[in-house]
């Protein structure tokens, strides 16, 4: 694969504190010709679930070589594995966590290593607290200049990355039973149905006992309508004209979504 | 006009999503070459008016040629026009709903096109909820490589522009009338009133009132003086000595703003 | 030095508003190919220690050569000098306020000039109340792609540097007392005691009365557990398992924090 000199960067860090800062300073004195793409740094603290969630809905968009680092981490220093995953579109760096589940679902392992050279890392003697700055960060910016990853540590085999159970719709006998799989910052609800799963049928989409009408945009004639509608990310989404699906449900995520076939 | 290789981004998107990085990938992929750069993402949601508005104060400060991306787009998948434009400085890139009325109400279109050209959009079928990714920042980043705009789509006739109003100060007989049209982070009250109307002549600036004195920067004397200055932006500003002028007044974007001449 | 193309900022901006990226405009002006980095922009409003504290955590990380602008400036168009300081990893840019104290005490000014050339400005008259935009950004620039630090403006006496009260631990007869130096975004207290401090010797580490156990990563075995451990900036940092220290010690920034010879 050409090395495409990109590193995104997903995090649970904010943006209050250095950290993310800090690791683009790596990143640049590994080759300060690299570009460093923040993907987000507002993963809520620890929740790698979400975190694999939000790199599923990127990966696609970048260019071939491209290396995601996902930083979600609360194992930093423990036993867990650091890894790097060669994927068909780039490459996956981080803590052996499951943070990506869901892109290697779509697109599997090609091959992956154990992080364990540490002449790809910020430091010969990183943290127990910050892997993000003295491993990830570094190691995808060798990756991204066309290191092979072979050469970063043993190979390891796929089957033994951690994974964390997949949320998928579970099928019902008149439809499928699908949850809130994420909620963003307009308040609208993504479920993770598919929109695929909604070729070829008409459905009726409910939450909360309320059954929503299907549309083709968040556009609207009624402030404070209810609707639903196939989101940017693909998926079924949930939304409130002109408003915030999130308060209007009082929704969370994991909340119940339905899908019931329409009899005509 | 030469190209900038410069595209900057102005989006209602906030950066707890992935909505902005999957902007940045898709102008990777025309060219891994180009800068993105971050106007802000923090436009309170579906705000056009703060969007136009918040340009207006950047724009200038770029290269020559750069592309700007407005994405505050609550019509997304209606029949709005997705449109470019050509101006002195550089391009503009959006919906035509008026996110760009205010910068061009000081640099004129030059010429305008309506976004038809596939060819250059991130996807021959562009979705009908995320035209930021789809079209804008596809079509950005080939203008910012020096694409002839002539080639993104028909001219349009810059007349045809959907123009949001424009918040001027209005003359009264002893002055004029503005209006608070931002407020910063700090909590300064940026008014609509230039500081070029207060040149050549002595004023008296009052605010629910209370009439302020006019001092030349920030730095004060007493913490919590009130005081009115020409801020960064040019405009009339009220602030509040090492305090935040919003909390202090209760003020809002469109409270009323006085400008009183003072006679001598 | 070679010069290294690369600007990092941090302001106490925020992100909502324009301000950081019109210094991006300022800087590609300059020259295109600069790389800027964001350091953090949520400095508290006009905290020139915190933002001292950042700046420490973070300028060792990058290339040497790398220009760091700093603008937290609540004397903005006072007369409080403008300057450029030279030290051995590359540049410190900003107000002459103390925001570069703990940069340093760690790496002294090798030579340092008061901005006072103009035409290494974004303007020939610098508004009052952004210089962030008006000559840091633009000196910077200039900086990061090799102009003489000599050229910007005679050179000052580092000794004449305003110099903030450095935070240092104070030695007591059976131990330091140190402060709560930061708090991250984990709620995690960062305290002023550095990790040598504690080399040789068994501690005991005790915040509001509460002896902590001293371990060597985040990962735990009871969620709500209190712990001490060395911190990614290398101090000592209070930390409770899979939970927010700030909000269960009831912590503020300058809380004392005490550190105890183990007897054994």
């Amino acid at each position: 694969m050409k090395h495409s000199l990109i590193v995104t960067l997903l995090t649970d860090f904010g943006i209050s504190d250095i950290f993310v800062g800090v690791m683009k300073g790596v990143i640049l004195r590994v080759n300060p010709k690299l570009s460093v793409i923040d993907l987000t740094h507002q993963i809520p603290p620890q929740d790698i679930s979400a975190g694999s969630f939000a790199l599923l809905g990127a990966y696609r968009y970048f260019p071939r070589g491209t290396v995601h680092v996902g930083v979600v981490d609360p194992g930093v220093g423990t036993n867990r594995r650091a890894i790097a995953i060669r994927i068909t579109e780039g490459y996956l760096v981080g803590p052996d966590n499951g943070i990506f589940t869901e892109i290697l679902f779509h697109s599997p392992a090609i091959e992956a290593v154990e992080l364990t050279e540490s002449r790809f890392f910020a430091t010969p003697n990183p943290s127990k607290t910050f892997h993000g700055r003295d491993i990830f960060a570094s190691v995808a910016a060798y990756l991204a200049c066309g290191t092979n990853i072979h050469k970063m540590g043993p190979l390891i085999h796929p089957s033994t990355l951690i994974q964390l159970p997949l949320s998928m719709p579970i099928e019902e006998p008149d439809g499928w039973r699908g949850i809130v799989r994420a909620i963003d910052r307009f308040g609208n609800l993504i479920t993770n149905i598919s929109g695929k799963l909604m070729e070829k049928q008409s459905w009726e989409v409910s939450l909360n006992s309320k059954i929503l009408p299907i549309v083709g945009t968040y556009s609207c004639r009624v402030p404070g309508d209810e609707m639903a509608l196939i989101g940017s990310h693909g998926n079924l989404e949930i939304a409130l004209c002109q408003g915030n699906a999130q308060l209007h449900f009082e929704s969370r995520v994991g909340d119940d979504v339905f899908l019931k076939r329409k009899h005509s």
